[in-house]
């Protein structure tokens, strides 16, 4: 069965017309497909958040679905173009690390995507999202086959991730991202938690006691802790920016006590 | 029939993927929509504002259209999650007020969303934009009835809005939106004028005479007054920013007088 | 065959629900379309990055796409509301300069857009997006031909371009748009340089010696000079912003030197 939807993540911002651009190439050849903008609003080159965006994300899209990701700083030179395929998704982009999280525990399939009749007829040394990644997300949700796309690889890039370190009673981390509301999403999943009972949670000199379950257990502008929507221990701030608050960063670490 | 049209205004931003989270959520249940972004750039928390938004917008849509609401800064909460029905369009968001300026002088039915039949499997506690409200409006789009969605309620959330004044020959109002050309919109409606002569408009220290029909009528960074595409009174300056060189903010007030 | 494609460019930005409303106008009339969005960030106001990006990006359509533009000071004055016909697509939009480097050197035919009929039957003076331009365009593409949508007219207002002088082996230009990654995109195309060598590029102080094929020929943070994915001469820098290292802004001018 075709694809019927294709996102698209992109660091190429919204003032200029990237993005369009390669719509109207995935919509010239597959005219029937959604596509679906996750962000185009990466810090360029940041590799990480892209590929934590990814991982986080494309579980919500229907089995089958295209994600081309465009963080791409070498483009042009020596990295593979490539495509993976794995957990009943694709993933087109290019191999530099973006789509390692997405595999690293699990099975999957990789291609070079190195047949050349699947690309637009001139191709940029700048800008492959449009001139080899949407072609092949839009063959590839018409049914064209990742064999046929491109010759199969066995290993991709790895990408370095922040790992979380125990020690008998504590647990720490860092923070990964601080999204839109100011709220410091770490790398600590809510299963590190499980079976277990936080005492206190220490970032910066602030000690936060206890788990909340909503933002609004604290008052207006008071710091908590909660597991996200990423299913991610976070510190927030009711209605207030905790990385203000906090004037902590991306890369701040964090320590979890349990009893 | 169902609904086509599913749209979409949140405080989201677009940094991170949330909005496609929500979008990929609604696909993988209702494949056949059409997605429409209002806008994910609401301050966040500024319930006024996308209600504004809301109210003005859906009427430009397709009967039987879906607007999902998501500035909900008491998520996870007391706060119900609500389905609002009024003027052959549908609504669905959090009760904190922002569907009461739809249904304030029309007739409605609300609905509380408690079948979790109709939610993802699990619902956090931070992001029911993407675990209640996309699945919901995905069901809804595909003719569920909202009788299904949730139990009925007679009463939604109020908002208090800024009301306008008239005293003779005089009429008061306030600042309620600065759009992006820096046009400062305010709460007077066309109809308050309808059958009378605007004399002068007052702003802070500044004195318009009349109306204008067009910014046009103005030279280039003049100010001027005119009736809006959104029906209402708003003080412009042509090809240049009102609310700079007036220094003017929202809840700014503002007089007519009449002939 | 009725066009499947719409694209809307604007000025808007995306913080006001006026795109949002754009996108309703045309779904209640065409329900099947696809709408893509250009880019909605131009500067108020900028009618040439706009010619620029529109000229740029419509070929990567397919045939027959509707493109909108809506870059429209003068809307509500005496300027026209105008439809453009070349290869194979459709333009939509004010006469205001902003399709005519699309067809300065094509043949075209232009439509006043007069018949009020095909309009939203109330419009205001100041948003011919929503109530001329989405109308039309949805009527375009359900097959309405351009004849009934408008008076044929023999021209289109103009829009002065920078030009490139030649001057034995000089060649002097200027730049046209800095993008999100702070790239100088000059106006000097690659079809320029054909059949010549490159000696050295020169723009504020600094010399480049010769054209490189890719950003990572060069280290990190090093600028460099390359033919761009718009088929233009641009000055770049590695994973770094050139516009930020060279202080050079738009309008600022180059000169390339042949062997």
């Amino acid at each position: 069965m075709p694809a019927r939807v294709i996102t698209i993540l992109t660091d190429f911002g919204l003032g200029d017309p990237f993005v369009g651009m390669m719509k109207g190439v995935i919509l010239t050849l597959a005219p029937e497909v959604q596509i679906v903008d996750l962000t185009h609003n990466i810090t360029p080159g940041d590799i990480k958040t892209a590929a934590f965006f990814l991982k986080q994300s494309f579980k919500f899209f229907p089995h089958g679905s295209i994600h081309i990701g465009v963080v791409d700083p070498g483009v042009g030179g020596e990295r593979k173009a490539i495509l993976v395929q794995a957990e009943n998704h694709f993933f087109v982009g290019p191999d530099n690390g973006l789509f390692y999280p997405l595999v690293a525990d699990k099975e999957f399939k990789a291609f070079h995507l190195n047949k050349t009749e699947f690309h637009l007829p001139e191709v940029s040394r700048t800008f492959h999202g449009r001139d080899i990644f949407a072609p092949v997300a839009a063959y590839l949700s018409k049914g064209v086959s990742p064999q046929r796309l491109g010759e199969q690889i066995p290993l991709i890039q790895k990408l370095e991730l922040p790992l979380i370190k125990k020690e008998g009673k504590f647990l720490r981390g860092e923070i990964i991202h601080i999204d839109s509301f100011g709220n410091l999403i770490s790398n600590i999943p809510k299963t590190a938690l499980a079976g277990k009972r936080v005492k206190e949670v220490r970032i910066k000199d602030v000690v936060l006691k206890g788990l909340c379950r909503s933002y609004s257990e604290k008052k207006k502008g008071e710091l908590l802790c909660l597991i996200d929507s990423f299913s991610l221990l976070e510190i927030s701030a009711n209605q207030a920016k905790a990385a203000e608050i906090l004037k902590a960063d991306r890369g701040e670490s964090l320590e979890v006590e349990f009893y």
